[in-house]
């Protein structure tokens, strides 16, 4: 169920393609990088399948199948970009489509969410394209892998 | 296993009591509400029930039990408070020990996630303890109901 106008669900349908494409996707949640304006090289996005807008709305089999792609998509960052700490935020209301977004806080950016926010936001580690695709095509064997060994 | 200066396990081991007490525990996870300076009646914190640091280290048991308490805090805030929308946060480094906020973004607050914490951490929607302690204790049954029918 996509809904017009929605990036979230133009993303979904592949009307809008994130750097390197699709990283992983399953029966309900699919990870991405982020779009431009890209903020960070390994800013990835988890969103439902469908077009929700309330946690409070998910289904039972979404909720249930959440965690692991989420704890997996920190694993494959971690393997690839080895961050300090891993960030997480559903917060985006200009796509009010539901969406984490999963953001490696590196070793020499500062230990402060909202910093790291604000700085993201501003652009202080914005890259091309092509650096994000970069990471995208790093994280997807991994998550793959991931998630094929806890499905199996 | 917890960690001593750490105030999430000192709330683990009771040590330390939110607002309210405890809203809801299982063998993964524990629920309560923000501690002082209290930034929002509402805020409420899902963290572990082990000290661990990082997300791509949960376990597997963590991982696939974190998505119900997830979406039925969301779900139990929304009975309670009506918000325009929910929005999740796992990005505190001064408590290094995993926990996401869950905040209700009231209707009359900007539809903006940075802002919304901007204003939470300068202290705009501030309140008292018993005002906390009065939403935790209003959420305690309705999440514990959720949980409970999740399980059964």
């Amino acid at each position: 169920v996509l809904v017009e106008g929605c990036i979230a669900c133009d993303e979904l349908r592949d009307a809008v393609q994130a750097p390197g494409g699709v990283i992983y996707e399953d029966a309900h949640w699919q990870v991405d990088h982020g779009l431009e304006p890209i903020a960070l090289a390994g800013w990835l996005i988890i969103k439902p399948k469908r077009h929700c807008e309330h946690i409070a709305e998910l289904t039972s089999e979404e909720t249930a199948s959440f965690g692991l792609p989420l704890r997996n998509t920190a694993r494959a960052l971690t393997e690839v970009l080895h961050p300090a700490k891993m960030h997480v935020h559903s917060m985006g209301e200009s796509v009010k489509h539901i969406h984490f977004y999963v953001i490696p806080r590196m070793a020499d950016v500062p230990a402060d969410g909202l910093e790291v926010l604000q700085q993201m936001f501003e652009g202080r580690w914005a890259c091309s394209e092509a650096e994000a695709a970069k990471v995208a095509a790093r994280v997807r064997p991994i998550l793959r892998r991931l998630m094929s060994e806890a499905v199996g």
